[in-house]
């Protein structure tokens, strides 16, 4: 295959074919296909798409140009899970405790926060003492033993996601379903669980806005999963508000410990049964009804939080925090913003809120930024809720005053105070699977 | 501005201001714009297009990226002509001097063959002595004196269009109008000359495979050179099939020659008079028919034939093969292609025939190929002529008898003999000028 042809091939809105499509990606890889003409493809795939049949083959593609985990050595169902990435998404560091207190194994290796949405990874080293960088024996060990584990990805997986990642990041090719399907996929392909559960998220403080986008992505990325001998379930779940009330990464911790104790904000709670619900069903582990029920059982009794700690004590972490988070070290200042008028808020920028949290010190603004793991915010209101002149909106804590001023004019910007009740927005919008999507009523 | 920032906006379909091409031209002539940015903004504006304001915006950047050619120290208006390339398309050695005859001056600079049309540079060079590479102040002096001079492009006349050109090339990025507008005028603007004269080939042998897209192609060069405050018009001609009967270098010098003695091919004259009766009409010599009359004399009495003899004269050339064409060097070889059966010429591939004297020897393969001057093709049919089976088609020439096979399986294939006459197709289908698209009857 010349890359040439190929471009033409997609630029005219024609399939390519299995075999161009591996060559490209290997040849890509390899150096041999310059970065000018991979940017000009992608170009092509942002305005012609790919097929479902053409979004598989690069999706293996993708996952083979690396080692692809064997998890086969640990016995049981192994399910992972992956969130499309929001704004005090912490459902990683419930579901997985839960889950694994149901029987079923869950092996997730996770990457770090970038922009205004945190990463799993983050949030764990939060806990002092926390290792994320295990070799594969102890990883493997870990799961075994614990039934949960979360590693920070090796440099090995799917290495063509990485190189293709950086290129469509500086050249304006990032928003293509195709493209986006196949990065998150591969890394699922690669990382060897037997069914996986997706978290797409949709609204203001997610990368797909509007549902039906979500859907779309959620369908793409349910058939590659299928195709490719994993069972596969997508939830289509909001984040047009935050996801509970802490965003920053030892409060999120905190929060979920909370959740665990069965004391944490709603939302969450109800998100994250039914995202374990659905991957102890995968799992074969009974009828979605039946999974959920296991899932309320396992944090009732407290099954789901001892889980927690035996994981946090197996990669090293100082069960101390989980046991009380008060113990989690303090932001030494923090600061309140409150309402400027009365009403109800009426709809909240959740970008906005990531993007405070990240001047705060909670996230990173560029690869090479530090993160302060006791800064961002707790949000006193929400969306739906009534509030008067005054009111604390939002806990702004950082270790500094000085950045106090960014991030209230953010989350004064992202609060948005009307007269009216807003009509409530349902948590999760639909569910796709293989078969069918199954929409809720909102 | 940020190339990010402009990709996006060209991916959505937005207009692009004059700053941000500007800084997009002089950043990727400098360096700092890698050439996988600008290639997914080629493939961007390949899907989205550019309007007039930015096509022209984006051809004057390119004009000025290097040196501004200053022809006003020679007196007297100055014509440019420009074909979008041909087989057989020998015009500007006939044009030019029928012009310059005329009183008007013609100051070309002239690319050199690629692929299957060939470059009047190399015709040029067919001519024993004949220097091309001439500095300003030779080009200048002949532009003066003989009226009319034909030089090799210099490296630095729009050096961002042999950057962009060369990335279009690789990342399947030719075939847009905006972009193919801008590289042709972004020359003709630096060039420098008053008025310019655009043949727009339309055809199996042409880049532009339908009229509509010719036409657009057209109005949009108009349009550019007409706002940058150059007389322009371009002229739709026909190159579904050859234009004359010789293909190769020194064979169409000779062709140009007895076209000059008024004995040359019918389709080939009465183009040349039309182009140059236009070019004469641009001058301000008078009216569009008495610049034709005034072309048809130029012709008649010899004055023609002899301005091309002073010019290669002026150009070092050696003037006996102009004199007498048969003084040029011949092939050893020749082979003739016959009709397998009876009937008419419906149609002819031109682009094959132009493929076939590539594989002949007078045209390049790739950029460093050298030239056979003397090898080439003579038509001795041409659509809508009646044969019958073992009539001669073409005569082929060549250095070695080996390459007669591909070049004649080539032209077999090119030749389309059906029982029916074919209808007679217009040899210039339209002429658009600033004000109208003036269509011819057919």
């Amino acid at each position: 295959m010349r890359m040439y042809d190929c471009i033409m091939k997609k630029k005219k809105g024609e399939k390519l074919t299995s075999q161009e499509i591996r060559e490209m990606v290997s040849g890509y890889v390899k150096g041999e296909i310059p970065d000018y003409q991979m940017s000009a493809m992608l170009m092509a795939i942002c305005f012609q798409g790919m097929d479902q049949e053409e979004i598989t083959e690069l999706t293996m593609s993708m996952a083979q140009s690396g080692d692809m985990v064997d998890l086969s050595s640990i016995p049981g169902v192994k399910v992972d899970k992956h969130s499309t990435g929001g704004v005090g998404d912490k459902t990683t560091l419930i579901l997985g405790p839960i889950v694994a207190a149901c029987g079923v194994k869950v092996a997730k290796m996770s990457g770090r926060g970038l922009g205004h949405t945190g990463g799993t990874i983050d949030k764990l080293e939060s806990i002092p003492g926390f290792r994320t960088s295990l070799d594969q024996k102890e990883f493997f060990s870990i799961i075994d033993r614990v039934g949960f584990s979360v590693a920070g990805q090796t440099g090995n997986l799917a290495p063509a996601d990485k190189k293709l990642y950086a290129l469509r990041d500086v050249t304006g090719t990032v928003d293509s379903i195709p493209l986006i399907a196949a990065s998150i996929m591969s890394k699922k392909l690669a990382s060897g669980s037997d069914c996986i559960l997706l978290d797409v998220k949709v609204g203001s403080g997610a990368f797909m806005k509007t549902v039906d986008e979500a859907v779309e992505l959620a369908k793409c990325m349910v058939s590659i999963g299928e195709k490719c001998g994993r069972k596969t379930i997508a939830m289509i779940t909001d984040m047009d508000i935050p996801l509970g009330c802490a965003i920053g990464n030892s409060m999120e911790v905190a929060e979920a410990v909370e959740t665990l104790l069965g004391r944490g904000p709603k939302d969450l709670y109800e998100v994250c049964i039914e995202l374990a619900g659905n991957m102890l069903y995968l799992a074969g582990k009974g009828t979605i009804r039946e999974c959920c029920s296991m899932a309320e059982e396992a944090v009732a009794d407290g099954r789901a939080l001892e889980k927690l700690k035996e994981m946090v004590e197996a990669q090293s972490g100082d069960v101390q925090v989980i046991q009380n988070p008060a113990n989690f070290e303090k932001a030494p200042y923090s600061y309140e913003v409150t309402a400027k008028k009365d009403g109800y808020v009426t709809h909240m920028d959740t970008e906005k809120c990531g993007i405070a949290s990240v001047a705060l010190g909670a996230g990173r603004a560029t690869k090479e930024s530090s993160i302060d793991y006791a800064a961002g915010i707790t949000l006193r209101k929400k969306t739906g809720d009534a509030v008067k002149q005054g009111d604390v909106l939002a806990t702004l804590y950082a270790s500094s005053k000085g950045l106090f001023q960014e991030a209230e004019a953010l989350l004064t910007k992202a609060y948005e105070i009307e007269p009216e009740r807003p009509k409530e927005e349902p948590l999760i919008y639909a569910k796709v699977t293989a078969e069918s999507v199954e929409w809720r009523q909102s």
